[in-house]
């Protein structure tokens, strides 16, 4: 056995994608969480936070732990990891970190046991992360994680995942620090929506779809419009409406929250409009006394991706 | 004013596309109505029926009337239409007959009045006959067979469609000869549907575009899934289930009502498939003992087309 580290670069992701609620998602270049990880002969988890965050180290609680537990087990626990995690998306930003943990894990396990794996196993491992994380086995960050690119769960029951073909775009994100959990913006949504409403929704993602397949940024900029999740979620983020019409302003081809916030997230053409819609956004939380943190990214093209040490 | 008939061929079209309920819609190569329309000096509009479908030809109650009435109007009266139709899609089959007659009068006057309408103006004109026919400016019916191909209403207010890419696909059509109303088709679904319910659906939907755009007939087939209208509008069509079934086993990729019904569609990769399936289709409604027609036809990549009589 190989017991050399291996370097993983996990990076953020932002779910929904405004009118895709539960099914849409993209990779951004940065940030990006990094991990050593490496097999060890005994059958046990060990775990070091490089970071400050904090995070547990027991296995069964640390969210990279639980999908290393789970691919251990498949595989009979003849085998252990020891992992070490700096993280860079920070917990409860909305930017999908858990996913990149739990997608870091399954990825870099997969790659230290010679690709043994199908990306449909790969994700199902790393849905027991975000299961840990958010109580729900969801997989709209852990997609787009692991294949890079905007990403479609057209089912998670069966598990069903298609890569979208997308033009070049960039990103500007603002993450204001302030606390929404996403068991929180779950709840306060209602179990039933109206069915104007829902084809409304579903004409936007007919649309998104159409128009990232065949690189048309005004089809995908109208097709931005989420009528019901946002409605009700722009409310826990504080400076929400005054975000999106200056960065419309701005030149932005629209946005929304990303995964369950309070990031916002703005897609955009160039990167030159994307550092101005950068700004715009700040100006915001400026304003309003919010402490911020902010980035401008590529969409990636590439998901989590693993080097020799 | 050159006052020479026109003959236009008007397309058969399937809305809905299981999953895309109001949204997607395509063409058929066949059935098609007929029209011969021409300009005459006098303002008014002149209807003859060369079918035994004993429609009104007064222009207020025909579909094709108040649609020649729109452009007209908009037109200060300058001028008259007369219009001599010969029907071949049932009216009330769910194959989109009252589109084919408002979407074929105002390309017909599109084209006697030198291409001076944009797209969007001929379907906004054309939903004056759907409004007629029953009740409500929908497009699906229409968009398709102005543009052609497999279309997308994203929006109506305001209205945005587009022309998505498709593979090559064929289409069995059986049109069991019972009545289905649409406003009875609407009436019976409810205002309120699960969020998670509205969640698959655009899972589906999403899934169904990406399959088109990707020409992934696999991806298309799974996407042919509909939680929300099928499972109530079916009960409205004997032998219904026995159809989907047949037709799957006969190789079909998927498909369900056409509009509102009672017409049942099922698309296939290739022609020989849709003709097995037709046959599979015609034999349940056979043993039901209840009237059909049944179709086999290329999905069509032209809408409306006029030459010169």
């Amino acid at each position: 056995m190989n017991n050399a580290f291996i370097k993983v670069h996990c990076p953020a992701t932002v779910a929904n994608m405004v009118c895709g609620f539960d099914i849409l998602g993209f990779a951004l270049e940065s940030p990006n969480d990094i991990m050593h990880v490496r097999l060890i002969d005994e059958p046990t988890i060990i775990i070091q936070n490089l970071d400050d965050y904090g995070l547990p180290t027991e296995p069964e609680k640390n969210v990279a732990g639980v999908v290393f537990k789970e691919i251990m087990q498949h595989e009979g626990n003849a085998f252990g990891f020891e992992v070490m995690i700096q993280k860079s998306i920070k917990p409860g930003s909305g930017l999908g970190s858990s996913a990149a943990s739990a997608a870091g894990a399954a990825v870099a396990a997969n790659h230290l046991l010679n690709h043994k794996f199908s990306k449909d196993e790969l994700i199902q491992f790393a849905m027991f992360g975000e299961k840990l994380a958010c109580g729900v086995k969801h997989a709209d960050n852990i997609t787009p994680c692991i294949m890079g690119g905007v990403t479609l769960v057209r089912s998670i029951h069966p598990l069903d995942i298609v890569r979208l073909n997308a033009p070049e775009m960039y990103v500007a994100v603002v993450h204001p620090q302030i606390e929404v959990k996403t068991s929180d913006a779950r709840q306060i949504l209602r179990k039933e929506v109206q069915l104007k409403d829902a084809i409304r929704q579903w004409g936007n993602i007919a649309g998104l779809v159409a128009g990232l397949e065949q690189g048309n940024y005004d089809l995908i900029s109208r097709s931005l419009e989420d009528v019901i999740v946002e409605p009700v979620r722009s409310m826990l983020i504080p400076g929400f409406e005054a975000v999106k019409q200056k960065s419309k302003e701005a030149g932005a081809l629209g946005g929304g929250i990303s995964g369950s916030g309070p990031s916002l997230f703005m897609l955009c053409k160039e990167k030159n409009t994307a550092i101005e819609v950068e700004g715009a956004m700040k100006e915001v939380f400026i304003q309003l006394g919010i402490e911020y943190k902010s980035y401008v990214s590529k969409l990636s093209q590439q998901g989590v991706t693993c080097t020799e040490s």
